[in-house]
């Protein structure tokens, strides 16, 4: 595990903070819940690792509400903002809740498997090799939603996030992928990500 | 708010307990988004009274958890439901927390309208009224899913709650529809539902 940061504060607009929290939290509870279906160590620590950005945002936040707030007015106004704050980083410790039974070799029972997988959408984590037709390319270039039916939710490239990527971002070589889509698109995915898969038909 | 209701002890098995407690607490958060979004205190006191539901499941679940854990393996086994169901407690308390900016007037501030405006798909809340034509019919006869694109997520009858309704299920006068759809489609079933609109078009 590393490190726990220093936090420093930096003038981030409050309503950045609080849409990179909400989105991330989202994206852990998906990410707990296939970490615990499939048993999957690298999502489960990819939860966590989630978990600590969000508890950074969590402090930033509260450091730039604080500054925001110049009177009583503000500071009734700015309430919501940290409520919302804080109940997104209480989901995303719940979603970590769930990657410590992974962790911890707590050992998934079958009732746990059984309540996680009656999601029909498949969620896959892939490493872009070198050989990869996907390193590159631009999301936008590679279309895999109206071709192959899945959707990159985020991208992982060492210890940065890109959540929720734009057709104009770029997959790189070692990127980690993390998709949504059909049993079978997800499979694909795999494909072309290890570069077993050389081409991508319309 | 109504008197906490004693908690029984009822043999319930604990794979139907924490499917539920799961859906309750997704539904919660979609719930309580809306009603930030809309302000809508309607939305918010359904989140509250589901989450007392969700606290009186997870009490359930713990107890039928304690009677099923027979031995040192059973009680290992076991703790990764405990755990998964405690993360959806606290994501349906932080769900409430969310209602609880609406109920306390603590004001939308333009920054979580805009945190929550992101979604594409809007949810809507009506009361089947008794002039409704979708009163007294089946889901499965309605097809409301492909005649105007939404689909009814939750049925609250009184303090009873049906999630993920199924096909045979039917609509009663009184009852409240929670269906997720199109800007376009949730209008049109308010109309529906409030009996102004007396038709569906295939």
């Amino acid at each position: 595990m590393d490190e726990l940061e220093e936090v420093q504060y930096k003038p981030i607009p409050v309503r950045t903070l609080l849409v990179e929290m909400k989105d991330l939290s989202e994206l852990m509870i998906d990410l707990a819940y296939s970490a615990a279906l499939f048993n999957s160590p690298e999502l489960a620590e990819d939860v966590l690792e989630l978990e600590r950005k969000v508890d950074n945002l969590a402090l930033l936040l509260k450091m730039n509400v604080m500054i925001a707030a110049r009177d009583a007015k503000d500071a009734k106004d700015l309430l919501g903002v940290s409520l919302v704050s804080s109940a997104a980083d209480r989901i995303s410790d719940a979603a970590a809740d769930i990657a410590y039974i992974v962790l911890r070799g707590i050992g998934i029972h079958p009732i746990v498997r059984e309540v996680f997988k009656r999601v029909e959408e498949r969620l896959g984590r892939f490493k872009v090799e070198s050989n990869s037709i996907l390193a590159g390319k631009k999301l936008r270039e590679l279309r895999l939603a109206s071709r192959i039916g899945v959707d990159v939710i985020a991208i992982r490239r060492g210890r940065e996030w890109i959540i929720n990527p734009k057709g104009g971002d770029e997959i790189l070589k070692g990127d980690i992928l993390i998709a949504r889509g059909s049993h079978l698109g997800i499979e694909e995915l795999g494909k072309l990500a290890r570069g077993t898969l050389k081409e991508l038909e319309d």
